[in-house]
């Protein structure tokens, strides 16, 4: 199926559903859960074998933050879903490349932090641990009190603990809220918060990829880039994928100091679902602009194998390090 | 009703009204009039008390310009309205802030210029005084003849009249066209045009919102940041608005030297009707990308109380002044 | 009718088609295929006459440029369309202004390249001959296999044949993709390529507008911006379009150095096709916020006579010579 009819068919079917839904004068939310069933379970998603995580000298390993998703501790209060995430602020060294050496701030030693991931309507609570030398805080995007907002700073040595409901579903995210905020971001206090909707999206192949600016000499302007926290990496170890399977790409631009910063796919057209906000992609490019904190939902698929690039069409930000491979297997490979 | 559910229902509606009208062959126009009437009067908006407004020592009032509309002088001419809107173009010196005057060119003392505002199909005529010194002029964003266009320079201590239809409904803009344009519109010489749709919006607590930025030592580069003229001001001055109430910001991008600028609200998302073109939303999230004179209707309601930040989420120029506070005020206080 | 009108009634149409399509069960294709042949023959267009062609000192004519759409030479292969592009990778100097000359790389003498044209599921075949002295290759934007993919350079002196079928239909390009590929796309290496929707888009005067930027001294950035290769060139060379008539604007930003460029038309909205990607536009604005790589289709009418100017929103980019004019000529004149 081509791209052009996967996407009028998700057109139609949103409009189906939303009919049904205006006939019935009822069952849309109804409806949609029963479509989604029958799209059949996770569990048929094929991820190809991914080449055994060689934690290099870098100390960092984007491949296994690619599909890692943080859940949390599960416990249940009150009849509710509680997701308790743990988190501590360091301060650690990493090897961006043969050349250069950059004390980052993160959280649980990594950069970018832990993907939060939960359904609307669950309670979130995050210990925030700050040992990471100077004061920091947590402001995460998505709805929250006033007081839960994360712009007071949180000193060294002190924990503060944030506690709201996930909502609105969608692709959210974190980062430390003290000024300069670019300086806190850029050295690494930021991640990715996904809140799934009521009804789970169709199965898909699932990834974070976070582009973000290295500034290593301090002068306002950043020397390298990274998906994932480190330079070049995808692009000596290309992400393998499956052909003809679903992808869906929560893509988050985390580079300061540059006003926008561009994605592109090689080869083939991505559905675009801005913020997450809704069930169904609203429309489909190969190049998209995001703002600073902007991210976004990108589903295709590969119908052909082989290695295709990805990376801003911003060619010296690519250059520098914000470029990587998909390697497409061949389904009867 | 959570943000969600509000953004369905706005689609739904829209859809159900298109379907009507579809049915019935004719009324889609009839329906959305009828539908607006039902949804209740202008006065059941709430506006809290706003702190009394200090003239302090810039001469400026961001908190007066937020709500301020200019519907002009309302005449009828040959059966239909006509709006005029009588404005000198000045030079006048402000006080960014303790360090920095600077020297503005402006529409009738204020930076922005004022909002004028008119109704699909009125009769638009500015009659524009020039005694700024230099040449000026007011190039209007909208549909209207060539020799209306205002690109050509009229001369200090000259008036021109530029006289159109307002057409179409939505946000747009007027600015000053003399070459080199991003000096007279750093200067101040800009505001917002807004036009409303013939069947009015529903009601809402409406503010406009506009960013500039301020080359302080003329080196082609932004120093200064500011919402409404004045950097910081909305960060002392928060703005009180009513929870539970739904707000309707007119945002507007005039920020010249930066390629864009991103806005961002804390802890909520916002509906974007871009360029106001449409009678609904289109899409939700909390940070979006505007170019230069991009402008957007962008509804949220704040469902919990206490301050939230605004700001764009270029934390340079966020912290240089374009950032500010909502302070929501409860229901039942 | 007014812009707004034909807005509604073209996502009317989209609709009532869609919806027909639903009832019926079958024939959303077959009816949208019917109500585009209803529409009438593309000899309806009227293409106001152009100036001559004087062929200046530049050696370029964007005038010729902005409508020459390059089918290929198309022979039938086992029952399907293939069309064939022969074109030779150049160098060789142009004079931007009085004041600079400038050292190209380019397609058959030509900036920006030729516009290859087709229609979805034609079969293309581009054989790309480099003689401009260094290694160079064509990627192209849209759907093919890896080892098509244009990333692997092409040695002067040497031939490559990129064949792959023309999908997904939509706005996409070409360009250079040897490293530092700002500078093979800065010094002219590119191009648009459009894929036209198996039924036709309704008829219009179509026309190709490529933003780019010269980096005449070397230093990472653009002093000197064009539409079609030539700065000022539609200032001087006004484009005649015809009052009243749908207006098709293919536009493409391939600008690199700048992180976006806007596109602004004068006393006008125009709506907006995101890459093309649909049949028809899905909102309306008058300036819209552009990554480099990333193209549209913008379409208009103008109701008014005279001269409109279209340009970046960047006035220092319009300024430094992206900047137009449309010419629009009365029906009865
Ligand atoms: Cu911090
Ligand atoms: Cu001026
Ligand atoms: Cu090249």
């Amino acid at each position: 199926m081509s791209n052009q009819k996967r996407l009028e068919k998700s057109i139609l079917n949103r409009r189906q559903l939303l009919q049904w839904g205006l006939i019935a004068g009822a069952g849309v939310a109804a409806s949609s859960i029963a479509a989604t069933r029958l799209l059949g379970k996770r569990s048929s998603v094929i991820i190809p074998p991914v080449p055994s995580a060689s934690t290099d000298r870098s100390g960092m390993n984007p491949m296994s933050i690619l599909r890692d998703f943080d859940y949390g501790t599960v416990t249940q209060e009150n009849g509710r879903t509680v997701r308790e995430f743990r988190v501590e602020a360091q301060t650690s060294t990493i090897k961006l490349d043969n050349a250069h050496s950059f004390i980052t701030w993160n959280l649980n030693g990594r950069v970018p932090g832990p993907t939060f991931r939960a359904t609307e309507g669950d309670r979130i609570r995050v210990v925030f641990y700050n040992r990471a030398g100077h004061s920091h805080s947590l402001h995460f995007h998505g709805e929250h009190p006033a007081d839960m907002d994360g712009i007071k700073p949180v000193k060294n040595g002190s924990v503060m603990i944030y506690e709201f409901d996930a909502k609105p579903f969608g692709v959210h995210l974190y980062h430390c809220h003290v000024a300069p905020v670019t300086r806190h971001i850029g050295k690494g206090l930021y991640g990715m918060f996904i809140i799934d909707p009521p009804q789970p999206r169709p199965p898909a192949d699932e990834m974070v990829l976070i582009m973000a600016g290295y500034d290593v000499n301090d002068d306002q302007k950043n020397e390298l880039y990274a998906f994932n926290g480190l330079p070049h990496y995808y692009m000596k170890n290309p992400i393998p994928i499956q052909q003809d399977q679903l992808v869906r790409l929560y893509v988050l631009n985390m580079i300061e100091f540059d006003p926008v910063a561009t994605f592109h796919l090689h080869a083939n057209m991505f559905r675009v679902n801005q913020t997450g906000r809704s069930l169904t992609p609203s429309y489909e490019t190969d190049v998209i602009t995001m703002g600073t904190a902007e991210r976004h939902i990108l589903e295709f698929s590969y119908h052909n194998t082989g290695k295709f690039m990805f990376h801003p069409h911003q060619d010296n930000i690519a250059e520098a390090g914000c470029m990587g491979f998909f390697d497409v297997i061949g389904s009867k490979a």
